[in-house]
């Protein structure tokens, strides 16, 4: 696509919820033009947006976006739950008018929405659903069907503390030392940055594991080292059955464990206790081996809230604790980790 | 609905993946004319069938069905992977054109398929999906929305061992005892033997948890005791998914662990032990502990394959491993689980 993008975040863009405008800006190599976002217009997206090195302009609402160029708006915000909202739906349309193309990774399906789809139809501009599932899908047919290629997970302890992040950053590593690397994206963001892959979460649930399985076999045609992005998290009450259904049909080999420093409940939740991570590890092993077993071979952890001191003992901390490799794959480089995984998987 | 039933188990009568069928003939208040079973033709259900009182004929074709006076033909059988086979199309295709409705829970929607579409429309009768899910699904409220009313949630270490049999029958016997129970279905059968509930496994991934919540709110406007249906294994490389997000999203109270009794393997897959039955259940108590704890607090043995004396040996077994109950509720009565069970939600 040699589209030029805005990217929609609606006051979020400094917040982990506009995480697929984040991913994009960051790994993808698309154009992107600009942010539309009223809280923080007149600033760049380098100066808002967490581990964010893009210089986009942001400005305050669409048609500051046309007039910068841009023919494409993609809402870069997952929102928890992920329906359009009536003010998003709004500015989709007032972007369709405008003649911009829509995309995506909502639950709700753009194309099947009868007001999105007639003002596109009219303007004769694209609905782009990031997270549409292809309609064959089935039951995986796990590794007696042999996948030629070393298959490593990355799961974690809460959803939105960086679990696709490490896992790209750990394939562009890969892939710096001459590696057959492939990153697999499970996400709609991923889907958004790289053009492939299928955002599970949308799938019908009992092809999750179906899904994986699929997607496994895909990237062994790409290459022979695969990074498969997870999603959710064991403990989180609402994705946990996504992600079991993503680590048992990935039939993996190694586990990465992405956790953020300090993090003692889901979410901000108090009522939602987390265990420490050597348990969080366990559990993830445990879970894994109800199926075909798979070690942790490494903790990332995401320390963007310690100063570089912290973060240096937070990561010594997690290894006593673990007995594995913990490092920050963002703040101090994905070798280690990436080492790691490599002895494991070898 | 007061139809009458003809149910296509083709074949597959005798076996449990016809459990659809069997579940309406022993649990359903609905009137079942005949079940179209080339295979079995000229027998009576009561004769093929496990554990089947029904004495409705078994026919060998479509048109013999529609001469004993039916007009559903409901699939009674639950494929692996839940498509319409071109077999069954044929057969659907026929009862239409003799003017009977379509009923049935498969992932092949039958109102989205054009030949089955067009047929129906042509002559008038209705294609039912029993596995149509809400548009309005979402994530899970929680217990910090309280749910007024104690969830009992059945589990187990494979799928088609009995499940939705062994909750029907505890929700039989607490209501022979007058007490408000509720049984809810969570799969295409139970939808079909109770005319409510949800099949989650069609779901959209994101939400199953989501589901499973809803659904234990809507038990309880119905009565104080729900008995949740659960759906696939833990150890099922297929269906772990659905299982974990039913088991998050029902916020169970306590659990009651479904198994084949001497199971060594999940199905026949000699590549996919089971583990023994003490840390199947712990493996249940650990994963709902991930969000919230409950107990397990009864087995429900199935030993259909056992002689009578094998069986209570099987279920004495089972309570000196397990340290809890464990019975066969459909071969020596629900009371003993249903007490253990009560126990724990008191």
């Amino acid at each position: 696509m040699s589209d030029r993008l805005a990217i929609l975040t609606d006051g979020l863009l400094h917040e982990s919820a506009a995480k697929t405008g984040h991913g994009v800006m960051r790994y993808g190599t698309r154009d992107v033009g600009c942010v539309v976002d009223a809280v923080h217009a007149g600033r760049r997206a380098v100066d808002v947006a967490p581990f964010c090195d893009h210089p986009a302009p942001v400005v305050a609402d669409v048609p500051a976006a046309r007039e910068l160029g841009a023919d494409v708006l993609l809402v870069g915000v997952a929102p928890m739950g992920g329906r359009l909202t009536p003010q998003w739906r709004a500015m989709l349309l007032e972007a369709i008018g405008l003649g911009m193309h829509i995309e995506a990774g909502l639950h709700t399906t753009l194309a099947d929405d009868p007001e999105l789809a007639e003002a596109a139809r009219a303007q004769g501009v694209q609905l782009r659903d990031l997270r549409a599932a292809p309609a064959d899908l089935d039951v995986p047919l796990g590794r007696e069907v042999p996948i030629p290629a070393r298959v490593v997970h990355s799961v974690g302890s809460d959803c939105a503390i960086g679990k696709m992040t490490v896992t790209l950053e750990l394939d562009r590593a890969a892939r710096r030392r001459d590696l057959a690397s492939v990153f697999i994206a499970t996400g709609q963001t991923g889907v958004a940055i790289t053009g492939w892959g299928m955002a599970v979460d949308h799938v019908v649930s009992d092809y999750v594991a179906g899904a994986a399985d699929r997607l496994v076999r895909e990237g062994a045609q790409r290459g022979d080292l695969l990074w498969l992005e997870g999603q959710g998290s064991l403990f989180h009450q609402a994705y946990s059955g996504v992600t079991l259904g993503l680590l048992h049909g990935s039939s993996a080999d190694a586990l990465v464990v992405c956790h953020r420093a300090g993090a003692t409940t889901v979410g901000d939740n108090a009522r939602t206790p987390l265990p420490a991570l050597a348990e969080i590890a366990r559990a993830y092993e445990q879970a894994t081996a109800w199926v075909r077993p798979a070690p942790v071979a490494a903790i990332a952890l995401n320390t963007a809230v310690l100063d570089e001191e912290q973060a240096r003992e937070a990561c010594r901390q997690a290894e006593a604790e673990t007995g594995v490799v913990a490092d920050d794959v963002v703040r101090f480089g994905a070798d280690r980790v990436l080492d790691a995984v490599l002895a494991a998987v070898r």
